[in-house]
């Protein structure tokens, strides 16, 4: 694979000046173009030691206009990254729609290097490379231009470049003393190199091979690939404008049995307890609860703890009894309601990974990434293509959370049709209550089956091993409460 | 002070359900129509160990509508607060405009602790509390609500307390044994407090005394209190906004002496550099510069650089020179545009703090702080007392810098009147820098005087000794980098 960039390729000052007058007003056109779309561009500089990728870095923002960079060098951890799912620092670092994230290092180092000083297997990158590649289409498919370059150098020429930035003065700091130390492994990096981006080399994020040895043909090379992936995105968008209008997303239509029969309606409604045994199991649930947040604080491991369901379905109380079991400094309520101007720029994720706790702690989220496949879906907000895909891209959240440790609850509290009805009627005639209903709360019960059926194919495609579903029978908010403490402290039990 | 809470005050259950009953609607009331203000409320809750604190907040939580909450508990720092200035933290916990933040500990936990203890003297005691002070009065300025809840035990209440806490298995885990160890120092803390306390109790954040024996009366009494301090604001706005409107604001008069003259004059415009003597003097400060921000990284010193100018002055080119000669790892170029919703809704220093840099870093900001004494106020988008106070309010921010260890540099780049023109002129006739000049250049150009006059003002308040200006002489740009160049280097040179 490497072969294809040991050619020799070099460029003459005046190729490199003739290519570079033509190249840089048309890069600056297109970065202005971009500023108005929804796309966000991700440039990834990475390949060999010493091929001169902070060099490549200083001419692609000389080049573009500064204010629509972001360059985020993944360099050194700090606590509060190591203690959280390992890309909670790429997904903080994503550029917001219509700007430009050059990434120095990326998720591609890490594991790459592990692997060369053999501290994981190969099947164990190749796991690491599927992640990285699930990770790729799922914001490409939020609309990013994804530009990974890989700057290469011969064996020979990596070490005459070595060797030349120690031995000039102005250049010497720039060689890390694990630039040599690699060296030493540079036959093995080439060997997992070639395996990594074999493995992630996809047609919505490709990657392009780049001649590292000769300055001029590496800055301007990138520069040229950087003005052609954004040129055909913009290219693209133009098209589908052009193109008539899409039908609006179509609603979702409720696709389940003739019989109307959904995962829900095995939820045993009718379960109760009374004043005493309320009294009674709060009481005794709270307080192991209390225990075991503390046990969890004091062995580093955190928590997120998800409330969804109908309107009314009491999450809010549900929620309190929760957190008065807790210590304050333990937790945090995230309540999700419409995204702020941050956060609607970017992947619809990212707003509940800058959420996530660190090590001890407990994040609970008042709504959660569900809203894409039930209030989204339900509504039109998403499309029909994009809420499908999110079953898999919330699975794969999940999945890392458990992987890092952190214990996932996630409760749909169910009530009945008329039992809500009972509720919001009730709601309209207390005083302090009334506040908690709306016209909105009134549409959305209009909309009963097709939450029903959404609500079905989300617990049907996202209940996980490592992130299962509870169904709360709701309609006796006591017993609700009793069986969302217990469930909580029974998922912090098993993982102490 | 703290016998007016030894008064042995109690609520029977009946007084705290009458009480009750009133306080909850008109708290939830307060609390939605708060949502509509640009006000934050900020409810600090400190006092004595075992005085039912958490509890409190977690009634506060059951009381509000808990999506118009954020509660922070100050507790561990993680490494990143840690590597940045003190108060960090503190404003990355503010709650946004028409939210309330519930801060379970505060600012006043860590000085009053660390004098408790001895670790520092009363003077340190009191410089802190007057940086408090100061802080809280920027906080009311701009509008926010602050409501400070001490709660008080006596000697004996907190005994009892304690050892009622660590028999109940329920509420044992609450007694940290950190509790026990300060109830040694009963009295030295309560003669800190109160010496704090004194010092900070102010009319726009005046510190509400609740006897804490009883949990019925100090939960009501903190309710209370909240509802009448949001009340009180809420009236004051409906005030304010039934009598007249206020004059638009005054835009700026050019305040100098009557020649005109003013600091700007004296900066030498004609210094320039030949070809030859600016590539050999920039190599040689680019050379230095590398190897003084490697050195700061290694000593882990951080710096901030900032970079003010009038339009067309080599801002952009003179940031592109400092940081051709930086590893793209240690710094971050922040530009400063329009500010994004989660930032208007804080005070304007607020995302200027999320920025700073962690040890060994370097933040650039391409235009800063300064925005608010210059386009703000001759733009007339801060009023005249907001843009006159913003003086003290950035001094007081970059002496927070500066006594971190932050380096500060400041550069304002200054060109004649004429040689804009040149430029302008010239941008508009060459493809790549056509999109830098816009009609809001000609515009700021028309008010050339105005922005002289706030020019001349900026510098004479904010250059200090922990932070003084550098103004640059920028009509030959040459002269102008090479200058910015060596400044940086010798800001360095003195820290390190």
């Amino acid at each position: 694979m490497f072969e294809a960039a040991e050619l020799g390729q070099t460029l003459s000052k005046a190729d490199y000046d003739a290519g570079l007058a033509k190249l840089r007003p048309a890069l600056l056109e297109a970065h202005f173009a971009l500023k108005d779309t929804k796309v966000p561009v991700i440039v990834i500089v990475s390949g060999a030691d010493g091929a001169g990728k902070g060099e490549v870095v200083h001419r692609l923002n000389e080049w573009l206009d500064p204010r629509g960079v972001d360059t985020q060098a993944f360099w050194q951890t700090s606590d509060e990254e190591r203690e959280r799912p390992r890309y909670w620092r790429f997904w903080r670092a994503l550029p917001a729609r219509g700007r430009i994230g050059i990434l120095f290092g990326s998720w591609y180092s890490e594991p790459i290097i592990r692997r060369v000083y053999g501290e994981i297997k190969t099947s164990k990158l190749d796991t690491e490379m599927d992640r990285i590649a699930f990770f790729e289409k799922l914001l490409a498919d939020d609309g990013a231009v994804i530009v990974k370059l890989w700057f290469h150098l011969s064996k020979k020429a990596q070490r005459r470049r070595l060797k030349d930035l120690a031995s000039n003065p102005k250049t010497r700091s720039r060689v890390l003393p694990s630039d040599w130390k690699h060296f030493k492994f540079y036959d093995k990096f080439t060997e997992v190199s070639e395996r990594a981006l074999r493995r992630t080399d996809a047609g919505h994020a490709p990657w392009h091979l780049i001649e590292a040895a000769d300055r001029r043909y590496r800055e301007l090379t990138a520069g040229q690939i950087l003005l052609q992936a954004i040129q055909a995105k913009l290219a693209g968008l133009q098209k589908a404008k052009t193109a008539a209008a899409p039908a609006k997303p179509a609603k979702t239509t409720a696709r389940r049995g003739k019989s109307g029969i959904t995962i829900l309606d095995h939820v045993g409604l009718s379960q109760r307890l009374s004043d005493k045994e309320y009294a009674a199991q709060l009481e005794k649930q709270q307080s192991r609860l209390t225990r075991l947040t503390w046990a969890a604080w004091e062995k580093k491991v955190a928590s997120v703890a998800l409330f969804e369901g109908w309107d009314a379905a009491g999450k809010g109380s549900a929620i309190r009894r929760v957190t008065a079991a807790m210590d304050p400094r333990l937790y945090r309520i995230i309540p999700i309601a419409a995204p702020t101007d941050e956060e609607r720029a970017r992947h619809y994720l990212w707003r509940f990974w800058r959420h996530l706790p660190r090590a001890g702690m407990t994040t609970i989220f008042d709504r959660s990434w569900y809203g894409r496949v039930l209030v989204e879906r339900v509504e039109g907000f998403a499309r029909e293509d994009e809420w499908k895909r999110a079953f898999l891209e919330i699975s794969d959240f999940e999945e890392q959370l458990a992987e890092s440790g952190i214990v996932v609850s996630k409760f749909w509290i169910h009530i009945g049709k008329d039992e809500q009805l009972r509720r919001f009627k009730q709601r309209e005639s207390i005083a302090i209550k009334r506040y908690k209903i709306t016209d909105e709360d009134w549409r959305n019960r209009g909309q009963w089956d097709a939450y029903k059926a959404a609500i079905n194919d989300m617990v049907a495609h996202t209940s996980t091993e490592f992130a299962p579903w509870t169904l709360v029978a709701g309609n006796d908010k006591k017993f609700a409460r009793v069986q969302i403490v217990k469930t909580l402290c029974q998922h912090l039990e098993a993982a102490l």
